[in-house]
């Protein structure tokens, strides 16, 4: 009776899933493949599938059943997380009205398309209305969650993107690294403006030449071709599903750098999908953990594993060969220079690895005080100016190059920011511990041989799904928790010594 | 009230609709991007929105709903003929049972796989239980479409691909050519015996090039790509959704004329989808009409416009031009005969013009006496051989090049051989209309400017989606119904004259 309780819930979260699997091959699609006249079709048909994939959720059979799984013993430790995890599912979507749920979508797609040309023409007023109403939608979604949740209203949003962390601790992370940024951003610039300038790499690089290389780098990282592609769109993304991941890149002709960086970085994402637990792939607890784990997995490929000199001992040849580099650009020292370069900007997404944290921190804090009520949406320019003064020193031309830089808040994405730098944490912290408990990983990469590296990866996080918490993942495979003295650490290792 | 009614199978409907264009997508992806390893989760993401649109179709309310429409006064011609075409997809869908469905589908899965290991071997004996079981549950869905038809067992198969056409009709249509063919073929390949050898074009022909060109021709012909894309696939077919059509071609370095061939064929079958009514997309009437008329759109691109004399002169100096072709070879000449040779071949689908519909009739005379009972499946192959003398005259050197070569049977798929043909007479009827009706089309195509011949099509096709029958369309553009002389005419004209 018990038993056949959860394999009925098994079965309901399994075809849930599949339509889910749908609807991310039909993003990939429209993100790589579909031609422009397909976006109105497309639009209605991915509606259609997310509505029958809540449906399953919110209908009657889901909440019936576990509630009758209330008691439910003799459950295995991953059908247990199994339960859980469809319960967090269903919690997070009956906790909001779909009248609510809709009207936010709604304003949301209405702010993010003023936003569009507002950032274009950098004028924050224009979108401000919309803003404030998805603000105010976002708001009542938190409070609603926060009841089910029984935590703050920003830690409800938080959680629909994280839901091991909560902001309490991320305060505490954050407050240490914010007090030890902005001396050591002045350190680092100040100690590269004494060695030799970065030397630009001239092309043009054909793109099909890129397309290879980066090709070469997913295979040494373990990526299996008949479990995956690599495709072009205008914002890389890893989609598809775990056993046919779809990463993309974009290429630039003159800078063969960024694409494949971005083809590493997506990697990252897309190892974690394809080290997932097979057998439990079309259930909840089969699925990634949060985006702290998540973003881990691609930072500690991306910014760990390949800016380390081991990995461009391995790269820079295949490089200079490709594109038959010569002269002192090619050289490993400008390479090793030109990953490692730290400069103030305005731009997150450009940001390099020690910046970029300063970026995160002010919109966390930001946002905080926005749901709090603290900050209105009508004094967000200034404050944004203040805060960037205040951790980085500088002050963007306009809110084009502030504000308005990122679509996250103007499509109601509240609570995402902060996933960024605790990935960037978790990573430094599980490649230190990696380092130390294999010392095959590093001579493996400066060989292109990353199979110790993702042996680890797999055992340590991969393979666990969710059955594990994010918490639990990081002490189980480094010895304690989430520790900001670890990225530290490897942020003056790198930059300072 | 009536309306309600109405508007509310439109919502269910439309529903349905757009998950069928997700499965589309998912299809065409399956075939053109999918990696192997993605084969297994996509079959179950097929099977889960396969069920999920046969769940609307079959539930009950859409039966609630057609009840209470049977007395809807009030209706456009339009709205009409959509409640009857949603009646004849629920009649169909409801007369079989889903245990009935399901065990079918196994069937053909299984007989599938061992026909493809049997095709390769020549084995009949190693498929012939595997087809015995599909025969057998296909011929009990037959009865069961019968009854709910009132029709014939095989014409209830035949109207789950051509619902226009009765086995009578066909039979009267069918005997005329079959006595028409033998006499006729032997006449042509007599005469091209006394012309000049057909020359070979020397490859390698690269494949870049090669999908240069049929995109140039795919523009010339009217296909939008901003509504569709042309991909490779092993087996070239026209998919996607009428907004985002996804045509197929496989390539060959040693002959580009097969490519070639396969993208008009494709982009005929796009043109219609394109031309569909736009206002109608997401309901029944708004779709294409059954298989004789699909089929008579690609042919009439392929083998009416794109064979013809007009379509060369301005097709072959491009050609010239793109693969630098010189020498006897590539004068219009050898190309106007290499696209109107005759011989009598094995394969169905390496077949001419003129032979082709020998294989569809001895196919049709098979497969009828085999859902009648006059013939055992264990006598396919003699059956087999026995029919190909009879019709061409020439006998296999194994049943791989003979009963084993299509899948259709060995899928289930009984009924759908005759539409090819009736495909081909409606094509040539059409061309031969619209080129007596509009006498700027031919001066056209040899400019490589099919607007007039495309606007034909889509004022007497296209743009009536399924609200007139294959009959009613054929009777008002051309002034009767199907008539095998104009294409008997059509072939002694091409051939003989």
């Amino acid at each position: 009776m018990k038993n056949q309780t959860y394999q009925k819930l098994e079965t309901l979260f399994k075809r849930r899933h599949l339509i889910n699997e749908s609807q991310g091959m039909l993003h990939w699609d429209m993100a790589a493949m579909m031609p422009p006249g397909g976006a109105e079709s497309r639009g209605e048909q991915l509606a259609v599938l997310a509505t029958l994939s809540h449906g399953i959720l919110t209908g009657p059979e889901v909440g019936d059943l576990l509630g009758e799984a209330d008691d439910l013993g003799n459950l295995s430790e991953w059908q247990s997380a199994n339960l859980r995890e469809m319960r967090r599912q269903w919690v997070h979507a009956t906790a909001v009205s779909s009248e609510l749920v809709e009207a936010h979508s709604k304003a949301c797609s209405t702010s993010e398309t003023l936003w569009r040309s507002a950032r274009a023409e950098g004028d924050f007023k224009a979108v401000l209305p919309a803003l404030e109403k998805v603000l105010s939608l976002t708001i009542e979604i938190a409070e609603a969650k926060a009841e089910a949740l029984d935590c703050s209203p920003y830690d409800a949003l938080l959680s629909q993107y994280e839901p091991d962390y909560s902001s309490k601790e991320i305060d505490i992370l954050f407050s240490k690294l914010e007090e030890f940024l902005p001396d050591f951003i002045e350190e680092v610039i100040a100690k590269q403006a004494a060695e030799p300038a970065v030397l630009a790499l001239k092309g043009p690089f054909d793109i099909e030449k890129q397309k290879a290389l980066g090709m070469t780098f997913m295979k040494a990282l373990g990526f299996d071709f008949d479990h995956g592609r690599l495709d072009v769109s205008l914002h890389p993304f890893c989609g598809g599903t775990a056993q046919d991941v779809r990463i993309t890149t974009r290429y630039d002709e003159s800078d063969f750098t960024s694409a494949l960086m971005g083809v590493l970085h997506e990697t990252g994402h897309a190892m974690y999908e394809r080290g997932l637990p097979k057998e439990w792939q079309h259930q909840p607890v089969g699925q990634a953990l949060g985006m702290s784990v998540h973003e881990s997995q691609s930072l500690l490929i991306e910014m760990q594993a390949c800016r380390s000199l081991e990995f461009l001992q391995y790269a820079v040849p295949l490089m200079n060969k490709t594109f038959k580099g010569s002269g002192p650009a090619w050289d490993l020292d400008n390479f090793q220079r030109l990953y490692t370069r730290v400069e103030r900007s305005f731009i997150r997404v450009d940001a390099d690895e020690a910046t970029y944290p300063a970026h995160v921190i002010m919109r966390y804090n930001l946002e905080h005080a926005l749901v709090s009520g603290d900050l209105k949406a009508a004094d967000l320019p200034t404050a944004w100016n203040e805060s960037l003064k205040k951790i980085l020193n500088i002050t963007p031309p306009s809110d084009r190059e502030g504000v308005l830089q990122d679509i996250h808040w103007f499509d109601g994405a509240i609570g995402y920011f902060p996933t960024y730098t605790l990935g960037a944490m978790t990573a430094a912290q599980l490649f230190d511990s990696a380092l130390t408990q294999d010392k095959t990983i590093l001579s493996g990469i400066a060989k292109g041989d990353f199979s110790s590296l993702m042996g680890w990866l797999t055992d340590a996080v991969h393979s666990h799904g969710s059955c594990l918490s994010a918490h639990d993942i990081l002490t189980k495979a480094t010895g304690r928790p989430l520790d900001v003295e670890v990225f530290k650490k490897h942020l003056q290792t790198r930059y300072l010594d």
